[in-house]
């Protein structure tokens, strides 16, 4: 143990020699790739992607195979990453939107790029920005001296007009200025951009953030490559995805022989990584991507949609051909980088972590121990080995959830990297020591764990329920409303009856009259998602089946409308003697006008309907 | 008159002759543009568009200013140009799917490349095709030697992927295989594509189908084109639409300068036109272009979205420098260029016209007088100078239209081209003589007309209507449902109330109690607009707007389940006594799974709620 500590504090006070020695900093390209898979690369066990270059990367360097983004989709991931702080701090827990002008990143955060900016370094941009339409989140505000790329999340690769819902337009900016590269292919346009400011400015230290589109949708690979994965006979969507993964490796190929033709290979420090796992939209198809021996893409806190390819090279003064188990999460590049390069950082404390020391033995323990995740409901802790997932999604459908015993779902990583088998019954002291960690975490809250659902036996349960209206597709399953559980905060998850902008309204034969003494429904609020405590909840009454008395109102036994996310419970006592319950939930109709929603329908979610 | 008729009969022995005498016929190409209005060329009458290509064309030939298409929107109107038969003849009275393998125009249709073809011409189709996604509709299939285009209605034009909802995937096809152009701007592959069509069959008469897929959206004009309209101040989306028409003229230019340079001008039959107005869709930006002096755009019977552009010029042939008020349609270009062009056709008849000999005398009397039109609900007779529409549509929004009054609009077209004055009250003998021609035209039925809307004074007029539940935005005015008038049969008339995949429930007040009768609904059913009879009309009624007692179901008075289109009622007789009135219209839910919406949501609309 001893010795090796002493080999890597000799390591340690050597690089930082070695950077005292240099009077020039080392560059920085951090190439930031978009919805590409944790399996999608050669050097992480594809073996039908072709990506020598990327693989020479690896092998100059250090390949890490537990390292992760804070988030599992775009914005989030990549504001995470430019200010070393998670999401929730940064101001960006979710997708940032498309419309002009609309907020993203906010001015007050001090980004990767303005850290180097400050340490005398030229800084650029090329690629997806994807943090906000305004002035204030602008790439040139957050700290690029130049910019080029697309504003919002995706576009087509030739006309470069933003390629979702329409009316569609041109969405290419160079340093806040529109222009026009029309039917150039855009992946091209990029490698010129790097290659110029490569180029003007070898004499100094640069920091490039280089945001590459790919391999997200639209799938647009070259010719070339789409002909070889045909030619290799694999299958659609799969040979696009994979022709795209060799169209990015094919450009960094590009941006090494420059570095090295240009002298700069061993001045510039190379960090490779994904923003998030493969796409299973349907724009991508449902697919094309994978995430090896991971459960979960994009979208999801299993491991597939977090942990992804990275790699970090820096020829000659970093380890070469090394693969690291260590402990990684985006947010660290920001201090690392930092670090490693010698800057001056006046600014306050952030969530990163300096792993530049660790990055000299990849034997290292790792400096990181633990780290958390929250998207939507979905939330993570990890603590060494173990990972704890609240109310998991898996959008790569590798296996079944139940959505009760796996509300909380335990894994330990080292037995079980594919997340496969839930250990939260059999180690119910680490699932409360986790649960611990993530109520005491900064943007962690005892709302958002699953309670134990327990089964309460009313006189509903094992009757006969029926809606009165058409319900949505998903939510048919009205059973659900007497099972005699109460959904978890998820309106997603199964357990809950959903209608948009309309009331529901369910007929319950209790099969004989039965004297009621109590009436209680559950609803949800989830303003996020357009999700609102039911206007008023009413129940009449019948003995035939047919002629209904009363309306009686149910009382909100709780006073939460200003939170955002909560569950809550209408409920009545008043004895009574009936065969029949109708039961109409109102819906406030739509968003109301201090909603980002504002006049568009709202939705409303209950379970359960207790009739005790 | 005599003198004239000689000179006529003449000219025409004269031109037969020339036929005669000319071993080779003459090339002809149909150049068919696509959402482009009324009045967006210099020659007819826009000041801020830039077109002296086509204005040139136009002084070569004849220009049109009573020239139409035989539908408002793209597939039919190129059905029609290309069978010579009105769409509903033609099997396309609709747009066409864009699902791959999905049928299209069908292949018992004879059309103006088959004749060509039979006739020892080459043919070929450039551009857009939008007539269906099977083999059997395939332009190669259809009579064309070559094509080269795309299958759907629309692409972006430099990645040439399918510009609607996604997945987009690419659509660029050359004879049935799909080829790749990726980032080459479409209009100039069309003109590649089109230039070695002609220089390679110079020899040979050609049949050249032209069919330009601009303005269509997405707008993307060159940057030539952009900047000549920007720096003459020109607004958004007027700006790209009109660069976007410059870009065709530009390469009409092109085209006619390959013509005079192989010495083909004078062989050549040019025809230019629109296929239908200018588009007012989202995608669109709402507008860009000008109907002129029409009402109406794309979508609409109103002149705006069927009176267009048309142009022929076959230099030192047919007279040059004319304008033209003849009464043209679409259909009429296959007889007539067949007798211009001297062709054998051993098919059967067709609904065009011949009307080349008009052609040599832009004075002569129009050879056609009248003309129909159907499309959705919407459907006019023009006869002479009159022009009845039913159910008219504004897409251009230039007036506002009473839904009852101007449910029939006629108009003198001598008088009153822009439509805004509706003479149907004036003029009651030339309505009926109009709606007896159009039940008398094949396509036409009594039941699309609309019937004269009498006011029944019943129970519920003037009382209180509430709806129980939440209805869509557009179908909120429930006070329709007790005005005394039964809707006109057009959902999207104002008079309907409508809700999809769910059911209504309307509460009445009458205000006092009454002796009530019979208590009828009426509804529709609109199978191509997914709108189906209501499953089940109920009525429970109060005496004190709490208690509702009673179910009376109501009965269908019709039986007609299996007609596509019509208006029914549900009713029933009974003697009641209440104040208050719990209305129930039960939708089926989703599409039956013989629709082609099967599974997926079905809409009811009702009106009116009579209480008897």
């Amino acid at each position: 143990m001893k010795k090796i500590s002493l080999t890597i504090l000799l390591l340690f006070l050597g690089f930082y020699y070695l950077i005292a020695q240099n009077s020039k900093k080392p560059n920085v390209i951090v190439i930031y790739t978009d919805d590409q898979g944790a399996g999608d690369l050669g050097c992480y066990g594809a073996t039908d992607i072709f990506s020598p270059n990327i693989d020479k990367l690896a092998e100059d360097g250090i390949r890490f195979t537990q390292a992760y983004v804070a988030a599992p989709v775009c914005a989030p991931s990549r504001a995470a990453l430019l200010t070393g702080n998670y999401p929730q701090r940064a101001g960006v827990p979710g997708n940032t939107s498309a419309s002009i002008g609309s907020d993203g990143l906010p001015d007050e955060q001090y980004t990767m790029a303005e850290l180097f900016k400050d340490n005398g370094y030229k800084t650029a941009h090329v690629g997806k920005w994807h943090l906000g339409m305004s002035e204030a989140s602008s790439p040139n505000n957050q700290g690029f001296d130049y910019s080029f790329g697309h504003l919002r999340g995706c576009i087509d690769n030739y006309s470069h007009f933003f390629f979702w819902e329409g009316p569609n337009i041109h969405d290419l900016h160079e340093n806040g200025k529109e222009v026009f590269y029309d039917g150039k292919y855009f992946p091209d346009v990029m490698a010129e951009k790097v290659d110029a400011f490569i180029d003007k400015n070898q004499q100094d230290p640069f920091f490039l953030f280089y945001a590459i589109n790919m391999p997200h949708y639209p799938y647009q690979p070259t010719q070339k490559w789409k002909k070889y994965y045909a030619d290799k006979g694999i299958e659609f969507p799969r040979s696009d995805y994979g022709a795209f993964i060799s169209t990015i490796d094919e450009r960094i190929g590009m941006l090494i022989d420059q570095l090295n033709s240009l002298g700069l290979r061993e001045d510039t420090i190379i960090v490779y990584q994904s923003d998030n796992g493969y796409s299973t939209e349907m724009r991508a198809f449902n697919g094309g991507g994978s995430s090896g021996p991971y459960r979960g893409a994009k979208s999801s806190l299993f491991e597939g949609g977090i942990r992804l390819p990275t790699i970090i090279s820096w020829k000659g003064n970093l380890p070469e051909n090394k693969v690291s188990k260590q402990f990684l999460l985006n947010t660290d590049w920001m201090p690392t980088l930092s670090n490693l390069c010698g800057l001056e950082n006046k600014k306050s404390a952030i969530d990163g972590i300096d792993l530049s020391s660790m990055l000299m033995n990849t034997k290292q323990k790792s400096l990181r121990t633990s780290a958390f995740w929250k998207y939507g409901s979905q939330w993570v802790v990890r603590d060494g080995k173990w990972k704890l997932i609240a109310y998991p999604k898996d959008t790569s459908h590798k296996g079944e959830l139940d959505l009760e015993s796996d509300a909380l779902f335990l894994s330990n990583l080292d037995e079980d990297v594919s997340e496969m088998k839930n250990l939260a019954s059999k180690h119910p002291e680490i699932v409360k020591s986790l649960i611990k960690k993530y109520t005491e975490w900064e943007f962690g809250s005892i709302d958002g764990v699953p309670k134990e659902t327990k089964k309460v036996n009313h006189l509903a349960v094992e009757t006969i329920i029926e809606s009165t209206l058409p319900l949505p597709t998903n939510y048919k399953n009205i059973e659900v409303l007497i099972d005699g559980k109460s959904g978890y905060l998820d309106y997603s998850s199964g357990q809950w009856i959903g209608q948009e902008g309309k009331d529901l309204e369910f007929l319950i034969d209790l099969k004989k009259e039965q004297n009621i003494e109590k009436i209680s429904c559950g609803y949800m609020q989830d303003l996020g998602n357009w999700i609102f405590k039911p206007e008023q909840i009413s129940v009449s009454f019948s003995s035939n089946g047919k002629d209904f008395e009363g309306s009686l109102f149910l009382n909100d036994e709780e006073n939460n409308i200003n939170k955002n996310t909560f569950k809550g419970k209408f409920s009545i006592e008043k004895p009574f003697t009936a065969r029949y319950l109708k039961i109409n939930i109102k819906n406030i109709g739509v968003c109301p006008p201090t909603h980002k929603g504002a006049g568009s329908k709202a939705w409303l979610f209950i379970d359960e309907l207790y009739i005790e």
